[in-house]
Formats: C-alpha cells, sequence, structure tokens
C-alpha cells in the first residue's frame, strides 16, 4: 500500500546508492510498523520501543530515519488522510444533486471514522511535543478534508463569494466531523450506526434548506 | 474549588476518622496536581510520577486511594464537566429568544474551549485502557453537556416529541463541538476567536432557519 522504495526506484532522477536504499527500506518499515500499532492500540501509550520490536530493528535505529516519534506519526497520519480522501471522492456521484452530494460525503466520513477508529483519532488527537511545530507541507495535506465539500457547495451557491464557500464548507466539514465525533464517542453514549447516518441526513438537509438553496 | 474534606465535615453522617481524613486530604491534593499537570502539559504524557511529585507524596501513595491512573483523570474530566456547565449556564438569558440563547450558548461553549483548552481536551481526548469501560456515574455526568441546549430547543418546537428535541438538541452540541475543535485545531488552520464567533453565529441562525422556526 505504501512502498517507498518503489516510489524512489520509479523516480527516474533518484540514483540510489546500497546504504539509501536500506535506509529507505528501514523507514518504510517503521511507518507500517506504527500504522499497525495505532491501529491495534491507539495513539495514547504508542512507544518507539514497540514499533522497532514490531518492525524487527534496534530502539535506534528508529532515530536514524526519524528525528523523533512524533515525526514519525506524521507519516501515518499522511496516508490516513489520503485514504480519507480517497475514500470521501469515491462517495460523490457525478448525476447526484449538490445536496445528495453533501449528504454521501457526510455518510462517507462517518463510515471511515467507524472502521478506521483509531487512525481517524490519531489525525486529531496527535500533539507536537511543547516547543515543536507542525510542519506545513502536513497542515497543506489537511485540505484535503475539505476539498470534496466545496465543490457541491458552489453547486449549490453560484453567486457565492470564494470566502462564503470557505466558511460555509468549513463549517460542513466541522458539524460533520463533530456530529461523527459526539455520535461514537462512549462518554456521550454512543449511537448506533444507522441512527448516525440517520442524524448525518436530517443535519445536512436542515442546513441547506437554512441556506435558502435546497 | 475544590475540598473533600469540607464536603465530608459538613455531611453530618459521616464521622471521619484521623486514617479517613488523612487520605481524604490525600485524594484533594491529587486530584488537584492532576487537574494543573492537564493545564499545564496536556493529557499525552501525564505521568503518575509527576502528579505525585506536585502533590508532595510517594508515587505509592497515589495507589492507595485510586485504583490507577485512569480514575485519577475521570475526577479531574468530572470537575471540568461541572465547570463547563456551570459556565454554560451563565450565558443564557431569561429575557433573550431560544435563537439567541443557542448562539450564546455556542459561543459560551467556544469561551471554555479557548481558555480552559488543555483541561477541555482532555475531556474528550482520554480513553479507557484496553478491558476497561467507563463508569456509569461518569457517563450520566456528560449529559450536562446538553441540558441547556434541550430548553430553547423546546421553545422553538413546542410541538416536537422527546424523541425529536433529544435528535436536535445532540445535533446542536455536536455541530458547535466539532465547529469549534476543527476551528481551534492547528492542523486545519485555527482561526482568530472573533472569526469563530461569527462562524458559530452564523451556524445556529442557519440551522434554526432550517428547522422553520426562527
Amino acid at each position: 500500500m505504501f512502498n517507498l522504495i518503489w516510489i524512489l526506484y520509479m523516480n527516474q532522477k533518484v540514483k540510489l546508492g546500497k546504504r539509501e536504499l536500506k535506509r529507505a527500506a528501514l523507514k518504510d518499515k517503521l511507518i507500517n510498523s506504527a500504522l499497525n500499532r495505532i491501529n491495534e492500540h491507539m495513539l495514547l501509550g504508542l512507544r518507539a520501543r514497540d514499533i522497532t520490536a514490531e518492525a524487527g530493528c534496534s530502539l535506534g535505529a528508529l532515530y536514524t530515519v526519524f528525528d523523533d516519534l512524533d515525526a514519525l506519526i506524521l507519516q501515518v497520519n499522511s496516508i490516513t488522510l489520503q485514504q480519507l480522501g480517497d475514500h470521501l471522492a469515491a462517495s460523490v456521484k457525478n448525476d447526484a444533486t449538490p445536496t445528495q452530494n453533501l449528504v454521501a460525503l457526510a455518510k462517507a466520513y462517518a463510515t471511515f471514522a467507524w472502521d478506521n477508529f483509531n487512525q481517524w483519532s490519531a489525525l486529531f488527537e496527535h500533539r507536537m511535543p511543547k516547543g515543536g511545530s507542525v510542519p506545513d507541507w502536513h497542515i497543506q495535506e489537511h485540505s484535503i478534508l475539505f476539498e470534496n465539500i466545496s465543490r457541491p457547495v458552489i453547486s449549490l451557491m453560484p453567486k457565492a463569494s470564494a470566502q462564503e464557500v470557505t466558511t460555509i464548507t468549513r463549517t460542513l466539514f466541522a458539524s460533520t466531523h463533530g456530529i461523527v465525533s459526539v455520535g461514537i464517542h462512549e462518554r456521550l453514549a454512543s449511537i448506533p450506526r444507522d441512527e448516525l447516518d440517520a442524524q448525518l441526513e436530517h443535519f445536512v438537509r436542515t442546513f441547506v434548506k437554512g441556506l435558502g438553496c435546497n
């Protein structure tokens, strides 16, 4: 699913020596181990030694390819964003109305969160250590969460300014994210999947109606 | 702010011996230390030894009053819920319209999250260790998040069934929670406080309009 060596091989501009190939293979293995550990045990309590044990390398080896554990977690979150983006894009239909597509996107978001709960939680729960900041490339990647929503919003509101489209898109994403988070959260009395779907559909249709463009 | 000994003293039914008083004082001190540590350093990386160091007791002492670190975190989250509930209740005005009160509640939620970010995050990010489940008394406490919202919803929709009121209340809370979470989240390009307030106001008014009862 994620093979750095293959990507590097395919890139004709990169000529890799034996050492670089080994390093790329190690990086790849560590990312996959971290992804597995997060899926099985969540982000909280993730330890470098468990990741390296699963990858079959020494603890020190991790720090020859990543500055710290957080740099490795960012790579896992990057994969999650890509998977989530693909999943959302696949829910959009060309022959559906904008409102139908917004409903489909909200439900697809819920499906991804249910089926990949730990990976999805890590996206929002990971924090950089004190003093560190998230690199720009990773912040940029999060725009994938808004991309699919803005197209139906523009279809709904062809006269809206770019600023209005951004605000409505952000509101729709954030509300959906909140409804899904609260719907799944144990302490808030999580609800069954079909009820969450019904709640999301009711929410999106009500909000679009409130915008005056359904 | 939180004095267990005082509460026990006031309760005439409880006769405390010297040992029980000492135990209650220790419990109180540990809860306050954990609250401080979470406020300063967040939940991620919270360690029992730092809490006991701040409380000035041995590591072992913690486990004479709490089963584990999670039981202590639940006590902190319980205080946070109480503070949040008080803050939300104070934003509601008797002479305001239901929509105005819903807008005020959403903005009050955002204010609490901005001003108590680490404490507020701990409420949603804490997970019980594998195999453990959140005790019922703590799940019950979370209903404080919905209580203030349901009253204006009932005023808006006097003919709605209890089930409909519950769903709308839950949707309003969850959407607000999502808009605030995403608005504050570093990776999603956090927005200024006044813009978040404007977004919340626009959202609540649009949703209420969509319900057909503004």
